[in-house]
């Protein structure tokens, strides 16, 4: 906090409510987290878009129900009335709308998103956040598209070394309509008895039975029999569920459904299974059938969903030591969830008013959640390696009367041959000062000046870190010619990716005017297996 | 534009005025650029911060001057007045001042900054673009960090492969301050002299003269008096300026300057020659003293630099065919320059309120303009790749029954090797609409799969795009259980990077139960040099 002296106005000295800096560690992990996704979007083929961070207020209005209240909109200075962005998907289908030449696309886009929750909140639910969404539009063969999203929704949460620890929830809105049509719900309570059983995954059925006979006017019997269905699960189970009377697999669920004549009978509810059918087919092929959990239980908040729905559950769903990152209200994603989607065949022509709907499927990961209970696991872990701030190779030092151009020069030849390089920015630093500065950032090498060994046309490289009494403690002997190939040989042997990935070299090193050029010392540099 | 049909209200379709959305093959280009540019940063040991995208209303009063006006406020629903970020300097300077305890850092930060342009504007101007800034803040010795600096930059336009095509122009404000003193310019008319020299540029000296005199009531001999020094400069010349009558290298106008009796005398002009001085020192052992153009007409908009400032130019820094990147208003971005910065060591005291400085230097790198020379270079360069949607290396066909099961086996091992693939999502494509899908998005290898050969355990890799008389045209037979490890030879020959660098292989892979590991896939690969 701080206040201005003087005649300035005074006021504090934070970031909006709601809104954080991110820095430090946290900044490191969350873009190892993006990196990891975007990995895995780009190895399906996927392409990212940006869109302006606010939209025309009319183009989110009527989008988001009564939490439409939450949207941020921009002050009237003149002209368009806008608002920021409530999430990511309505400016996909905008996009979508006003691009109709684009009859196909997988799109992932990650950015954030606006929700002025209520200021009474005590939660510090965010109202900046991440969404990090991946969706397919286009008319394809059934189930397909839907199938790749379940198999990259794996590859990421493996990718983040969940592998064990996820179970994703899968349901139908088709089954659940006919579900519910069965069991004799008049039509115009559909949506609310759906969102009644949507609360299981928090809620014994005893409870959610009272609110759908007693606030909601169910008849009791329709409710029973809707509890004989909802209670059913079968696949992975990752939260044990008390109601849960047997242990069915997945496909054994889907069998007894289809088994169960007035299921059968009902159109919307056999489309629904006859598409699990074939997604369980799919999900088998792609190895994947294994981490799911066919739920009826679940629904989703979202009216927009038309086909297949699903939630992604971790054991650490709901990290209770932090706070800050509950999102229970968030309708992107699901109590718990760390990832939720489904197919949506309908939203695209609201905007495009087209009577052909594009129709797609989509997911959005929750990477606010996902970066908290990455970060607690890494915190837990003590054998893993600690979290470096910047990616800095080598730090360039001297010993004795600061050598500064010395050192200025040795850092340019490492920039020229890509290896990320500093150097203290003093004249005549003191040796213990250099050394500290590189531990600090766990830097792994040092590259030591000093008058003598320069005479001769040598310098010292030092592995940072070294136990006392390690024999190459206090660094080796190589030649100066030779610095970025011996640089090299040792960063290639600890890790890839010190080389860069495109030219951009200077001059210099591309003339071969110091030492070797990047191409030679890579060829000089043992490959690793 | 889509009009809604029926009951709904219509509305037009479109994205907020000033905004745009990024897509297609923009965006990629976008995103080498970024990629590029943060290359660089972590070579040189940069962390990144990411700020909200609004701050307190009062956090960015009186930082802006009369541009304030620019300033997008959030309306005012209950609570604290935000605005959307003007630029990421003063959030930068916020942050610096909210956390006390980081006394250095080399932080950059890519990301939209918002300004509500005058709605008379007819140049297209965005209103959302986005800025990419470095700021080194810390106490160092002398110059040390500006020229880092100057380094980083010359480093990232040759990465952007304009070598040759940019020219840093440099001066500072202490030696424009005491020139103007020298002059005899009225302590009160340091500000609009100064401005009036910043048009240098793009006016001539008579037209600057005549401003100076008639506009802002300056003695017509202290003008004239200015008029000698300011037409000067020295070094690299990219644009030619009528006024020069002699080539001077930056080192010769210096020294020039420093023999200047009267220059030398003034105590801040001296402190300024000083810093040049060793500066350009510094510039020479980093090899980029060459790409400089010492310019005593450069001034800069922005009241707060104090030391160093700089601009950098290119020949396409004024493209006449795209209105929408035209920013001659943007005070963070010179007329006609694709970057710009300079010390600024008094800022984050005016947020922490504190009486020590927190010295800072830094530049800020106009991207949309960058882009859209880019994107002009790449169009006109008849030889260059064809850019690239996605970087989808390998498309899994099948010609015959559609062999939908095996396409899918095949993409998943070759997901969990990490190679990016997608095979058509139709039960029963037929072939040349499959090898039409390769085509549009310029995918280099298939693997088609056909019943005869997988009954022999076998399938084939073609390189897309062999010409008629290609020998591999029709492709190559290989066994299926070498299939990843025979792609890897052909995409480790053609691109590295189609290894992942992090371990996000599905547990299949892991326990090779697909064919090769990645592992033994890469062992079997041959490396490139």
């Amino acid at each position: 906090m701080g206040r201005d002296k003087g005649d300035k106005k005074s006021y504090e000295l934070k970031t909006p409510k709601g809104t954080k800096d991110w820095d430090g560690k946290d900044m490191v992990i969350r873009d190892q987290i993006f990196s990891k996704i975007t990995e895995v979007f780009k190895r399906h083929g996927a392409v990212t878009i940006d869109t302006p961070v606010f939209e025309l207020k009319e183009i989110l209005a009527g989008k988001y129900g009564e939490d439409s209240k939450l949207i941020y909109d921009l002050a009237d200075q003149g002209g368009e009335l806008c608002s920021l962005r409530y999430d990511l998907t309505v400016p996909f289908a905008r996009w979508l709308a006003m691009n109709s030449s684009i009859q196909s696309i997988k799109r992932y886009h990650i950015a954030k998103v606006y929700r002025r929750d209520q200021p009474a909140m005590t939660k510090g639910r965010m109202r900046e956040f991440y969404q990090c969404d991946f969706d397919i539009a286009g008319v394809y063969d059934p189930m397909l598209p839907d199938a790749e999203i379940i198999r990259i929704t794996c590859e990421i949460f493996e990718a983040l070394e969940w592998s064990g620890r996820y179970t994703i929830k899968i349901n139908h809105r088709k089954i659940l309509d006919g579900l519910f049509e069965v069991c004799g719900v008049p039509t115009e309570k559909l949506r609310p008895i759906s969102s009644a059983v949507d609360k299981l995954d928090k809620s014994p059925w005893s409870e959610v039975r009272r609110e759908m006979t007693e606030e909601k006017g169910l008849d009791p019997e329709v409710a029973d029999r809707i509890g004989e269905y909802v209670v059913l699960s079968g696949g992975k189970d990752l939260l044990e569920r008390s109601q849960k009377d047997e242990k069915l697999s997945a496909r054994g669920l889907l069998e007894r459904l289809q088994k169960d004549e007035k299921l059968s009978a009902n159109a919307s509810a056999k489309a629904g299974l006859d598409d699990m059918d074939l997604l369980f087919t799919y999900l088998e092929t792609f190895e994947v059938l294994d981490r799911i959990s066919f739920d009826l239980s679940l629904a989703r908040g979202l009216d927009y969903y038309t086909g297949v729905i699903y939630e992604v559950i971790t054991e650490g769903s709901r990290p209770q030591t932090s706070e800050e990152e509950d999102r229970s209200n968030d309708p992107s994603v699901g109590v718990g969830s760390v990832a939720a989607g489904g197919r949506y065949d309908g939203l695209v022509s609201m905007f495009s008013g087209k009577k052909d709907n594009l129709p797609c499927v989509g997911i959005s990961f929750g990477v606010d959640r996902i970066f908290s209970i990455t970060k607690q696991r890494r915190a837990a872990d003590t054998s893993a390696a600690p979290i470096r701030l910047n990616e800095v190779d080598v730090f360039v030092m001297a010993f004795g009367s600061g050598l500064l151009t010395q050192r200025m020069q040795v850092a340019k030849r490492l920039w020229d041959a890509g290896i990320k390089a500093e150097f203290s920015w003093k004249a005549k630093p003191k040796l213990p000062q250099q050394f500290k500065a590189a531990e600090v950032n766990g830097v792994p090498w040092s590259v030591i000046l000093g008058e003598d060994e320069l005479a001769k046309g040598q310098c010292k490289i030092k592995q940072n870190g070294l136990s006392e009494d390690h024999p190459e403690k206090n660094g080796v002997l190589v030649e100066m010619k030779d610095l970025e190939a011996e640089l090299f040989k040792r960063l290639g042997r600890k890790e890839l990716g010190s080389l860069p990935e495109s030219g951009v070299l200077l001059d210099g090193a591309k003339n071969g005017m110091n030492g070797l050029s990047l191409e030679e010392a890579a060829r000089e540099a043992p490959k690793t297996g």
